[in-house]
């Protein structure tokens, strides 16, 4: 496989490039773009509505769903009146760069203060290409298991933040939230953890005070 | 990307080539390899552990472990005095063929009646790997959501029988059966679908029974 190396390194630098396009395309634009990525079923899509439903109405959402196939998470999305690009991959295990770039003309991207681009599910692979967003939050769920950080390292060091979903089941499941948050504070010990659960609400409000304040403070630093 | 295609076919046609060795390996030690995939923590190892409790005492199982990083599952299968090779992936997302190659002369293979391969929990990049296995399983888990096959189907089409594991969540969570068999059926409609729980031990007998027909065919169609 050694001979591989080479091509892989291309992808990868061509790759940056067009994400730093991407990047600056968010800051001419005034808004913060924030990548999702999990496991399948860790609630990606959950989060992003039950996000919305709670920032203030002045603040204007857009969201790229990438997905192997299917518009389900998208239809979801669109069901609230939210600005929704689908990405179907079509078998890639990851969104990229180019495929941001390609979904950008379709938002109304001026108009946006916070971008969710919606990664496909996969705990390894989207870890490795950067699509330009500000913020790269990794949710992990509780029926995983506290075990994740260990197994898929890779993962959790590329996180600004971690959310840790499905917390309304704590209680039920055998989950150690100590061995959980340690193998964390290994990997990246100043990345905050939001415990939450989207189906109840519980723990959103820090989560959120979080994310606004990642908002404002990058409106700031551009002098808005 | 296009000029990335031919490299990518190269890798998967040598890798194909190993899996036929390794299945001819696994034909003539008399064993029945299987190939376990699924979503981190869908229950891979619990699966395996919960199949191995109930087995008959006088049926022989090695593991072959793969995982990004960690010994975290191999210790645990060990601990139950069950011959196991750990596989360090390092940053690679699914097993491939010569790593399970080179993990079989670590292994008892001809004292081995049945071989469980667990794969890096990832739901995309597995199903593309041939190991030579003989059954590819994917698990899936209640508390993935219901919509798995849709979004997935490459990995469902690649699977000779799906589990539904965290079964004794259904009652709890917001699943929809109905939705994943149709799904399920779609992409395989021949594929048995096991509902079970590892936690609570519900509806693995029916899994374990198939099980051991498929292992008692084989070894038919072996001549043993």
């Amino acid at each position: 496989m050694r001979t591989n190396i080479p091509v892989v390194k291309a992808i990868l630098q061509a790759n940056e490039a067009v994400a730093s396009e991407n990047r600056t395309a968010f800051d001419a634009a005034g808004l913060l773009a924030v990548n999702l990525m999990s496991s399948p079923g860790a609630g990606k899509t959950s989060l992003i509505l039950a996000t919305v439903e709670r920032l203030p109405d002045t603040l204007k959402v857009g969201v790229i769903e990438g997905d192997i196939a299917s518009t389900l998470d998208a239809e979801r999305i669109a069901a609230r009146n939210i600005p929704v690009v689908q990405i179907n991959t079509g078998g890639a295990c990851h969104l990229d760069a180019p495929m941001i770039r390609s979904a950008l003309p379709h938002l109304p991207l001026t108009a946006l203060d916070l971008l969710f681009i919606e990664n496909v599910g996969n705990l390894v692979c989207p870890a490795e290409f950067d699509l330009g967003a500000h913020l790269n939050i990794v949710i992990a769920s509780v029926p995983e298991g506290h075990d994740k950080p260990y197994k898929y390292p890779g993962m959790f060091q590329k996180a600004d933040g971690v959310v840790l979903n499905k917390a309304d089941l704590l209680e039920i499941l055998d989950f150690d939230l100590e061995a959980f948050r340690h193998g964390l504070r290994i990997l990246r010990p100043d990345a905050p953890l939001f415990i939450l659960s989207c189906r109840t609400g519980d723990g959103l409000e820090t989560w959120i005070d979080w994310l606004m304040g990642q908002y404002r403070l990058r409106r700031e630093r551009h002098g808005r």
